[in-house]
């Protein structure tokens, strides 16, 4: 149980940070836990489990991947102890292995899509998305990028850094640049934060505008997103929520402390409706938005008599 | 000709900034030129007249507001010398006093537009478009504002300063929030550099990102320009040149330094296209976009044969 | 002044109604009063003709038609008491006759664009749309008329008597049957109590669905609107305000009675955004919305100082 | 067979009457035959099902519902008479089971995408469109209501009956103001008579037009409607058929009778395209239109050998 | 009498053809007419230059610029003979040196708004798109074209021939291959056989695909067209008829002979819709569509009371 | 062996052509080879079926039904020669009788789509489209049919004569006529030649044309393919490759020989987005575009594995 503290207590502080990151420790966590595990009875084993489970889970209760992968590790069947925490250990481990094989094979996959001499738009920083870009362009592909700087916390600069190192042509703009853009632009690759039963979209504030803009142009717009993103109470109707981020992440306090009248708001994140989306590449291919329920049916072990 | 240097260097080096002002300055500066002109014939005079218009017009090219206002100012039709001075001191005087009722106009005609509980976004820092929303406020009506940062140079943070002054409840937003709050918007107001012949409008970077948004939404885009906004010469098919600013706007000089692959593009101003736009308010009432043609050809006295 | 206020009676009580009668009404008692007027001075005669312009307008005060009347019968430039009166009078006279000869005019013109075969959908009950279309059909074209009901007023029933008087095969269908039905529809042809500088449409109701569902399945939208429809006030930024009217047109007082929680709300017309408007036959021709602001201002005399 | 006789006339003369109510009645129906049948053989078995069966569908042919309903409760695959006659039971009261609880799941599902302040638009009278907003109401979500007349029938009128017992404040209109009160509309929520194997929807005339103007406002179109509403007969592209009702819900037939030009048209349904509708609210969760085949496939017992 | 007849037959036969050469044959006619025309009376002058005009109108009657050369040329005001002769021999020779000067304007013009690097795509064989594309080439822009077969005429094969005598890069497509194409587009550019007075072109066949696929794309659709090709007649209500050729351009008869059930279909021209016209390239500037009824007004001598 | 390489030849020859003959004849060829395959081993057995395989699809290697056909052949799941044997005898049997039924069901299917009075256009050359046409027709539909001329090579002469057989009304335009037609059209049905994982199509040049004209005026488009039609191989993220095809199909060689300026494209397929595509009628039933995924695994016996 101390593990799983300490595991709690390193996602709850963004120690162990990025979707796939916490996922895995989560997986771990549970497997460890089950496989030191000591009960009298398989009803204490199941309470404890679930226990552990649920107390992992609210770290961080927003974060579609975390519930999805202590779900997916902690799942057996038997009614006996001894095989239950096989079970568990045997899913937590095949869970860890296709986690650590997802943003490869979503390279391998989305890079094919790529063509010699492409204008890839990119916003924020996603793990998934420049996989498929740094793939392309390790397998020959003339390729460059557009960045966006991903106001407030300016995350385009950690993506530039890391263009930079795979020696890829990169140029940078502002946010508000990216419908002046569009114009030269062959596809859009973002990742994701969550996908909903409706196949829309949860990423990071400013990706629907850039989604917007590419459905104007007619350019495609292609989402990067690992099974474990897709959301499964979606399904029975819980809407995914919006974290609100500090207004100091905007502008400074001091500024705003002599305007009464002035508030900021800071949402983290918006919604991209499933109609602008061309296709999704996750890790078993790539999938029209529509197909997120069939995914978290039959990939995410997802039971519906849950609600 | 020593003032006109002289009001030609405040523009030059942005003492004098700001379309209107710009505008105004020069009318006065050739109106103060031919009042004092000293010259043995009225060829001599019509050379001074034009060579004193070029030499303010070449001061900032790219400016409309600019062009138009020499234009006007110095317009005469007499073949004597004391009448067209006086001419031209009459037609200076008459552009100074409707530039400096336009603002208000507009405020005035906009206003009316506004409905009690509206919710109004708008960008960068228009003088324009905060007389529509600081008359309206006035006049009793209970509205309330969204303004985006506007990177990189930020002029948001002028609008929410000003707005406070007023006492109007403001709400600061990144760029990238455009699209997400955009459905709570009632109307968008913003400020316009130069109109084209086509209607379509130049502005800020950013806008055309507010108006596609506005318009996927269906919410009323509203355009505030002086007449003298708009621009002549793109009835000829001149095209209006978009202003790139340097680099060290968006990312510091040092950041970039390290990455050798990455570059900065920064353009100052994009494109909206008329479709997107509901209604230009200008000082001679509210017109539609493809009145453009129609508004330069009566009001800023321009003649076709000049092709 | 007698047979003015009897005027304004009758239009108050709606003994005299339609916007083309209204329009008309008004300028005949201009016509009158000014031919009787017993004045000492220019000065009374101004202040005379001015007050029962400013009374004949307040007695309907939504109704664009109107104050167009009483603006354009009223004129005079003179500044002597006889040449004045005889500028009104004749001013009054040619409104009358040019508002005589408007649906007329309309018809025709509006006619040459049906062609043999053609399923015309209309909506409501207009004089001017029928205008069309009864032309279209006595100069020998083989078309047929979808009418809606147009609740809650059922207007389409006056419509539908009027076609049939016609011998004009005819459909009737509830106002919900609207999209159904534009599949086999090949024109729309509605009427319009006011038109906007914007090109904007104001009408019953409902138009602003079939603007919308023609649309959406590429069908003409034609507007039938003589050119004292077009609402001057608009340029300046001045709303028109939309009726509301009583609840009991919709539903029964006594259902209402046990149902407090349920409020009733009937708008009398509703706008139709001038980009779902593909013309507006006027009598002046076939122009596109955009034109609006140019037949306000070369048609109906409107000055801008006005302001 | 009495009682089955009993039920099919109950259905045909409309005692029995609501797609669910139906469903429920003919599922019984069969069970209750399926228990007291006395066979000489395991075909004699088969045969009388067979036609229990397509007796009972004939009642109503065009009802979605009916054949699903006797399709899942007659199912069985043993070649003995006893264990047949026991899965025909338990599949029966298992479909009455799951239909009972449809509604009540649908709206626990719905309600939670229903957001405190939202203003919701429905049309005609659908139960589990209603179920999702009373239960959003009684979760403490503070909402209002704006309902359709939905002529000719003007079912609106049991709508605001009911909503008004739950004390939702509710707001009537005629079908014409759809489109003029979407733009302060949050959600549109429909019911649904049937939803084709492409995911166009079969609902109530009017339904369409509702969902092309919350489309192009951009307003979310949500359906609710149990999986029975699903037509497998549309996978091997048999048409919906739209039923027409007599002229005289439409006008009083003496109106007619003088307007030999004049008829009536009276559809009852109407179809609304995939592409309008965000999401469908099922019993097994929220999908997207396009899963409508996926649902027939794994929750009806379709056989594509069938064809 | 003779010339004018010889002229009539050249047109008639198209010996004379192209709307701009047959424009100015007819003014030269009516000129030279007009010069040599002896006779008794005012009366008899005017009957003369009347009969003359209509039967030069008739020889190709859908032509827009030969009524509008036409009228334009025999335009006269004075009572007096020899006066009305000058002025109609001064207003044809001013109506030929505009068309002289037209076509070169439109490619000064239109050419400014070509960029280095532009791909441009035309369809069939327009004189004034040409000059657009070649005076971008000759001024140093470093342009290409995609030029379409254009069947069934192919006049492609014209363009193609005359783009390579200008050394201009160049690839020939079939019409199929328009949207395929279109990405790599960055400018349409067509020309017009008449533009209606709501904006609407008709022009070869085909093009409106050609707007259709440029607006999907958002790539700008630019037409090219002198003030005479704008149709007077349109402004009440007159359509334009689209010109309906031999089956035998389509497929050779041996084919269809064989085959009973067959019919072909040959319409020479299409329409193009205002909504998909980015602006239009004129000798008197750039106008966006909506200027048409202006255009008509103010520059072809157009009077409303024609009607 | 034998067999197979006179297969093998036959379809790269094109003696064999038709993506459902191809797919037949290679079935037919594996089967026949593994039932006379003399091995020592099952690996032997194993890695001769294997070789076979892959010598089979590289003869037309973009061709989606050959490796299609050619997988679900050689399927077995035995590790026992004679088992596997019979296994793939019967695979390929059933793959054969399947294909043979595909176009039957096609057209009974998707002719239950077709209304009386419905015109119908299509383009090239496709048996499953003409498959519902004909089918349709002979059920005693009364429809008629509008075929593009499909240059270069003018498939629609086919057309228009295999029509012509079955005494079915036909119209033949070139293929820059398509949207001039569209209004009066009812249906687009067209064939195809791949469909990848989102849905999108691959058809003949010209068919994203009659899609997107379709789409402007809301016409219902529908797709008839055959399952093996769907490409597995885009699910990992491949292209299907456009076939571009020699430039004398579009022009002669000796037109071009002067024009050293200007080159030929002649693509012979364009892709058409999933969003213009309403239905694709197949073997498996009706399903929206989004179900090509599902299909591909279902039905294709695709396993993710393979990436």
């Amino acid at each position: 149980m101390e593990k799983v503290q300490e595991t709690a207590e390193k996602i709850r502080t963004m120690e162990v940070r990025g979707a796939g990151r916490i996922a895995k420790a989560a997986a771990e966590a549970i497997r460890d836990y089950a496989a030191g595990l000591e009960v009298a009875s398989m009803e204490e084993f199941a309470t404890s489990i679930q226990e552990v489970s649920s107390f992992l889970i609210s770290t961080r209760p927003t974060a579609v991947s975390l519930p999805n992968a202590v779900k997916l590790a902690s799942r057996y069947s038997s009614g006996n102890v001894e095989e239950a925490r096989q079970e568990i250990i045997t899913n937590a481990n095949l869970f860890i292995k296709r986690a650590d094989r997802a943003l490869e094979k979503i390279g391998k996959i989305g890079s094919r899509r790529i063509q010699d001499g492409d204008v890839i738009m990119t916003h924020c920083n996603s793990h998934a998305a420049l996989s498929i870009i740094t793939t392309a362009f390790d397998t020959g592909k003339d390729i460059s990028v557009i960045a966006t700087e991903s106001r407030p916390r300016r995350q385009g600069l950690l993506t530039i850094r890391h263009l930079n190192d795979f020696s890829i042509p990169t140029t940078l703009i502002v946010d508000s640049a990216v419908r002046y853009y569009m114009k030269g632009v062959d596809k859009v690759i973002v990742g994701a934060d969550a996908i909903a039963a409706n196949g829309a979209l949860v990423n990071k504030i400013g990706t629907s505008q850039l989604a917007l803009a590419a459905h104007e142009a007619r350019k495609s717009f292609m989402v990067a997103a690992e099974t474990f993103k897709f959301s499964p109470s979606t399904i029975v109707g819980n809407p995914i929520e919006i974290e609100e981020r500090a207004a100091d992440e905007v502008v400074a306090p001091s500024v705003l402390a002599d305007l009464p009248h002035v508030q900021v708001r800071n949402p983290a994140f918006d919604f991209t409706p499933a109609e602008y989306i061309d296709m999704i590449v996750t890790d078993i291919g790539i999938i029209p938005p529509a197909m997120a329920y069939t995914v978290i049916k039959e990939h995410l072990g997802w039971e519906f008599e849950e609600i």
